[in-house]
């Protein structure tokens, strides 16, 4: 089993600033913070919400668009490293009017109205490489 | 950005006692332990739940009462200073019979059936101060 | 209030194999590291699901059975000690192809597609005895 040590973890809490992309705020935040292996978790409200389910027979996401605002019931991503570059993978949990839950894999078009975090930074390295059967981009097992 | 680390951080895993309002028993195990700065996570169940949803338009949070038990599914919450006291912010999702999620921002009169929590208790400090345009008590950004 | 500290927490990331069942490779995950005080959360997909509701009147699990490939928002688990042996304790929050959320506490039976994981181990102890109120094995309050 292929797994990676998070050594010397530094976390720090604050809150990103309203209006921006949130899955390009949470590249921002990490790219601040020099962050190239770690995990971010979050709660608070969007103003909409664009998120992915991964079509696992036809290999490629599906966007779901929610066009209102949503309560962040729970962000989790992990921080890792991509042709090269720091890549954040955020799954999401979001919450509506009437309290129903909806979310999927974090996908750009989604607005912060307000986004405390938690992130989570260490010494290590784990890199996506394509994986040709399932159509990802994934760590080695 | 205007981040604060959370430094010299020790984690506590524990149970808290059924019956008590959820929200209340989080304030509480943050005084036994002289946390103001911090994380809270935890699994469960709850017999009722009292969840918010954040009008973003009108300003205030709208109330959903759900009277029969379920399944924590997650709860995350955070911990800091507002009007010089230690605030836990916890939102949560919660599962009923069916296997449905609900949840949204954590309010009074959610009661505990069972509570694992993990609770993370740092140096630092982050204090909310009223934004009077998004009407919340909010981190600096 | 009974409390352990998780002390000397290390923290792994890693990916679980595609095809298995993903309680019990969560529990080979502790086995292969020596877990026996941690916390694991972790994001992917699964193939399929299984999640339990506990009818906190009747004091047993009902079953839901999800046969078809969903998401995982959110996965939330805790490692003790359970008649000798490590035990595995998860709550998984799900979603659909529409973006509908569901979850509950994992059963056997969920299939692994990906399974992204952070593995925190501890050293200190909790152990799981049977409440018969409640009919869990539960940490002592």
């Amino acid at each position: 089993m292929h797994s990676q040590e998070l050594k010397a973890a530094q976390t720090f809490m604050g809150r990103l600033a309203p209006g921006q992309d949130l899955l390009e705020a949470l590249g921002g935040l990490c790219a601040t913070n020099g962050v190239t292996f770690g995990l971010i978790k979050g709660i608070g409200a969007v103003k909409n919400a664009v998120i992915g389910y991964f079509d696992q027979d036809a290999g490629h996401y599906i966007e779901n668009r929610i066009d209102h605002p949503l309560e962040i019931v729970a962000l989790n991503a992990n921080v890792s490293m991509r042709q090269g570059e720091p890549f954040v993978h955020a799954h999401i949990a979001l919450g509506d009017r009437d309290g129903r839950l909806y979310g999927g894999h974090l996908l750009p078009g989604t607005t912060i109205f307000v986004f405390e975090y938690a992130l989570t930074k260490g010494e290590g390295m784990l890199e996506r490489k394509h994986d040709d059967t399932l159509n990802l981009d994934l760590w080695e097992v």
